[in-house]
């Protein structure tokens, strides 16, 4: 165990931030280790939106559903997948790339890359003593957060990310099982993983009851299927089609 | 700047590892790590494969394309976006969940949810010493890989991370300027991003030409389109559609 190790395993989201921006020394470093995370074959398929303007965060945090702590943090990053960068290279070298760029494969390389730079990004705020919290509340309009960032085609942000001095200190919410995500060599039957989601439910049961005064003492099992009871986001296959992912 | 950061700051893939065995205990300790990044709503829409088997390791190898170093290193992680385990809740719940399971915008989770993890496992590996290399080649034959690792439906492989103890001091890489990633408020025009690409040109080609006495300049906009001028992977969309992802 050391440092970087502890602080990875202390990780909670912060939704409540002092009024103090980060300052653009700390930005820049936030923005040059999110860089030097690794990315497929060398192309950086993503770009990173910092937003200060109080008018434009008040307008995200309502994009995102009413979620205040967007507005109100130390900077506010928006990490988008990118290949809009990949088609002005195009243009300079005269070949036509759109089909590659429009293809399955590359949606997944924009999302993992957008999102392998946010979390190191995240990691490195943690180890200055910040806090993180990721808003995939701005997918709910995410076609008009497109507009408000002035996104071109290619270009779909993936999720936004509050940065700041932490003013609560929120509870570690205890995971899955070890057994019930890592698995060896292959992926087990259904019995053994419906035994442990059973031990879950246990654990995240006496959880809240713990917390809630015996108030809440929902499953694990039980939050998942009401979260997925209905599709959400039902905008998000035309979407994608239309700025131009995984359409091949 | 901390010791946390510097680490982030001096990432390199690292191709030749040691023939030395990660210790049960550290796997543990990169899963756990893993497991305390930031998730969706609470969803952890991922699983983790570990391999050992050498003769799996190699078969990997092969289905990658040929890269010794899936099969030779220290551990290899195949890290896979996971919604077979909320089906699994929709049986324990009597609720039917798979319409939004299917949805793109779970697609989108899942592929997020498994990278966050992945990056935050190669984070605790280098603050131990280790070297990490991301496998992508693993989506060449995703569906080999796939039906080797007994996934079933709404289960796919994102990438392989190869880690170990480094047996090489590879160099890093100039990443793209700041200014071409970072962006503050809104997206740049073209004619910027122009610009920066062409500084980028300049210092990945002065890169070349040092590390090969001459013999190589190419620029960052050639690699990319040289890449991008076919579409690679092209059974990803039906793959995708075929394990469940997207389709709603």
């Amino acid at each position: 165990m050391n440092q970087t190790i502890e602080m990875l395993l202390n990780h909670r989201s912060v939704r409540k931030f002092k009024e103090e921006p980060i300052s653009e020394e700390v930005i820049m470093k936030l923005v040059e280790a999110a860089q030097m995370a690794s990315t497929s074959s060398f192309i950086q398929a993503y770009s990173i939106i910092g937003i200060k303007d109080e008018q434009r965060k008040r307008r995200l945090a309502e994009l995102a559903g009413e979620q205040n702590y967007v507005a109100e943090n130390g900077h506010f990053f928006v990490f988008c997948a990118d290949f809009h960068r990949h088609e002005i290279a195009g243009e300079m070298e005269a070949v036509q790339v759109k089909a590659a760029v429009e293809s399955a494969e590359k949606m997944i390389v924009g999302i993992t890359d957008a999102t392998l730079a946010a979390q190191n990004c995240a990691v490195a705020a943690e180890s200055l003593g910040l806090g993180i919290c990721y808003i995939g509340g701005i997918r709910n309009n995410i076609e008009e957060v497109s507009k408000e960032l002035h996104l071109p085609d290619h270009v779909i942000p993936v999720f936004g990310m509050c940065v700041g001095i932490p003013d609560a200190d929120p509870s570690k919410k205890p995971r899955l099982p070890k057994e019930a995500v890592y698995f060896e060599e292959t992926y087990p039957d259904d019995e053994f993983q419906k035994e442990q989601l059973e031990k879950y439910n246990n654990i995240i049961s006496s959880y809240y009851e713990e917390r809630t005064n015996g108030e809440r003492t929902d499953r694990w099992t039980e939050q998942m299927v009401s979260m997925l009871s209905s599709v959400k986001r039902k905008h998000m296959k035309s979407f994608l089609r239309q700025k131009g992912y995984g359409v091949n």
